[in-house]
């Protein structure tokens, strides 16, 4: 009787054990998915470019037969982090002028920067840098608005990382297209191109209110719905495009879009820090999503986003640092965790405001919310892409294991990252970026570098 | 005559090298020193315990001769930063209570798990892994506040790190003395003990206003100034301190230390958060320094130092990342410098506040004259002590390279801290620490943690 019975379960162990062409273990796994659990000991299968299942590591083990196992024993896996607003290439231009006014920084360093060194090559180079820097601390999804917006989304698929990328319209002559007009016909052509790529989500990215006409907006939200494309634009970033908005228009820059119906069906707003109780109302009732970024908010002396008032209207939130020359410098979303928990404390006077869960909610699947992708990335559930992070736990700064959540916002940091997988491809195995040159990279970064400093002088 | 010649510059070079122990090279060395210099392709020349000569790499080679060397290439070097304000052994109370109102995180969590926990096999393992992690990410010299002081110092030589050591005297029973007279009595003797050490600067440490009577406090400035320590003390780090202090005292809680001479020839504030002008004019006429912690008054929402307006009041301000047990949760004082710059101009909405070098100067040199010890440590000169760090610039976040200071403060991080020499002894090298087991500490750290647990329940 007890021989029969082991036979049996060893059948029924074989019957079960379906292929898979990773599993994923470690010391706790965060699915930030509906359950709010936290599995210890946990596991994550992958076939393809999807998860197929994650769950305690006894149980996946014994369901599943990889082909290959990653087992990182004292870390956390969770989902990729979704960097929800910056502009790549700026990595180029990272500290050539910082501790600036806006408008000394802008047209006595970036416009002339820009408009002499800005090209394929520059665009190119610049974003293999950031999506190095990106996928070392964490980064899976990034969403970019710059020019030659096409460049972009070679460099980052052959880094194998998500970008939900726009071309940016703007109603000055840019370095590759000279008006909104010829801007809008290239998106057109952009995203007929990269519309069914596995990783590139194109988009169409009109710069601010205050730099295109009304017609070119609406222009921007009609191609948007058309094509099914995210529409990215810079909304209530300053006080002044606020004060300018309410005394050209008398009303806000989010009602003022509205007004215009330049509001496509997925729309994400880049910092959102002068937007009020009105405007919320609008963003939730149009499904608006909105990138904080709190480092550039805060460097660039913009003023704070009311975070979780906007959360509280029913808003999804997501995090971006945006770009990396002046305003930041750099691509971490730990630090943009960790600083958008405590700007969010100090400014409320509230130490119980964005709590460390609701952080790396923003990171992670609130970031998808915001760019409507919550259905393919952002949590680690079956049938979704597998955009998977690993996090090392065994160095000084993550002992002693408390709180899960608490470790990856206040003490763990983008250095810790181990391992990046997106779309089931490793892209960064032990620190090492596997999909791109680095010593290359690094090489034109200092070329290019050398050029932007002639240039100045 | 060309020979002779070759012969005579032989002859010089002979003549002019002098021994050193090492000679440290990198891209850029950063002095700190009164010069504002960054010197490229630069060196350190240390002999013992002390630097020997900074300057050119070739103009140290020349002059030097060394036992040994190490050429870090792409790097900075610069003096080690120092931390103005900690409670390092809370290291072990890392993230069991985050997120919480001052008062239920006091008494729901700290207090209780301080009451079970706290004893010398805690003291001396938090601290041993407070220095792991402070070491890593750059801290050369740390101020310290907590109990069973003298374990602390103990570990802390251990390490070979520099501590600015002090009892917290406190008006309730803690746990080891009972008493401030008690605390008093033993300060004296811890005083007395390490007075003469090479690392450690023990100090008297009154917690707060609030939490002992004037006559402790009296007794406080007097013990240091007679023993020639520092004072160490939390002051208007909250609004409520403040409010109650006008309540009692009529007066502010620098006015009312100042009324009661309680403040001694050393003095160093913690936060001063709540201080207006008539207290800068007290600290910049009593030399008093200031411990800046923008992580912890943000996570716990205690409110934002005017930074700069004190800075401009003639107060030498360094930085602080408080303890990490819900007030931060780390001790990574690059982040420190970061917040520090970002919060002063978000909250001034100025982005020329406080710029990167000024933030450099107070996590080190300013730091050091805070604690009125800029004649030994702070920055690279020669005669001072052989406190330096490594910090790698060849990874994406480092590149391209501009403003050396901008780099620092903006784009680099704790962990790329690459090695750190103390006192003239290498304690970090290529990122290990190479004076403790780490292994060990690990090991205890989580064997302390499950202790803690269960005591909560």
């Amino acid at each position: 009787m007890r021989a029969c019975c082991l036979i049996l379960a060893s059948l029924s162990l074989v019957w079960a054990a379906e292929p898979a062409d990773w599993i994923v273990t470690a010391r706790f796994v965060v699915p930030m998915d509906l359950s709010k659990r936290v599995i210890d000991n946990g596991a994550v299968a992958v076939r393809g470019k999807l998860i197929l299942a994650i769950g305690a590591r006894a149980d996946i083990d014994r369901s599943y037969t990889p082909k290959k196992r990653l087992d990182r024993g004292e870390a956390i896996l969770l989902p990729g982090l979704i960097n929800t607003h910056t502009h790549a290439p700026m990595s180029l231009l990272r500290g050539i002028a910082d501790d600036l006014r806006l408008q000394d920084w802008l047209e006595k360093y970036i416009f002339p920067a820009e408009a002499k060194n800005v090209n394929r090559d520059f665009v190119r180079w610049g974003t293999l840098l950031a999506c190095a820097e990106m996928m070392l601390s964490g980064t899976t999804t990034y969403t970019d608005m710059y020019y030659f917006e096409d460049t972009i989304a070679e460099a980052t698929r052959q880094c194998g990382m998500r970008g939900v990328l726009g071309e940016t319209i703007i109603g000055f002559p840019a370095p590759d297209y000279k008006t909104p007009a010829e801007t809008l016909v290239a998106t057109r052509k952009f995203i007929a191109q990269f519309k069914n790529d596995a990783l590139i989500v194109p988009a169409v990215a009109p710069h601010a209110i205050y730099t295109n006409s009304a017609e070119t907006l609406q222009a921007a939200a009609k191609l948007a719905d058309e094509m099914d494309a995210p529409m990215l634009i810079h909304v209530s970033e300053t006080k002044k495009e606020n004060d300018d908005a309410f005394a050209k228009y008398k009303m806000s820059p989010t009602a003022y879009l509205n007004s215009l119906n330049a509001i496509a069906r997925r729309t994400l707003f880049a910092h959102a820090v002068w937007t009020d109780a009105g405007d919320w109302s609008i963003m939730a009732r149009r499904h608006i999503g909105v990138a904080h970024c709190p480092s550039s908010n805060m460097k660039l002396a913009s003023g704070v986003a009311p975070v979780e008032r906007i959360r509280r209207a029913g808003v999804a939130v997501g995090l971006g640092p945006d770009g990396p020359a002046g305003s930041n410098n750099d691509f971490n979303m730990f630090e943009e965790m960790d600083l958008a928990a405590k700007l969010s404390k100090v400014t409320t006077m509230n130490p119980e405001s964005l709590p460390a869960r609701d952080v790396v909610a923003m990171a992670t699947i609130e970031g998808a919310r915001a760019l409507q992708m919550e259905s393919s990335i952002g949590s680690l559930e079956p049938g979704k892409r597998a955009d998977l992070i690993t996090v090392r736990i065994d160095q000084p700064n993550a002992l002693p294991w408390h709180d899960v959540y608490a470790m990856l916002v206040y003490a763990l940091k983008g250095s810790d990252v181990r391992d990046v997988m997106i779309d089931g491809r490793w892209t960064v195995v032990d620190r090492h970026v596997v999909t791109l040159d680095w010593p290359e990279v690094a090489r034109h970064a200092k070329q290019i570098r050398a050029q932007v400093e002639a240039s100045l002088h």
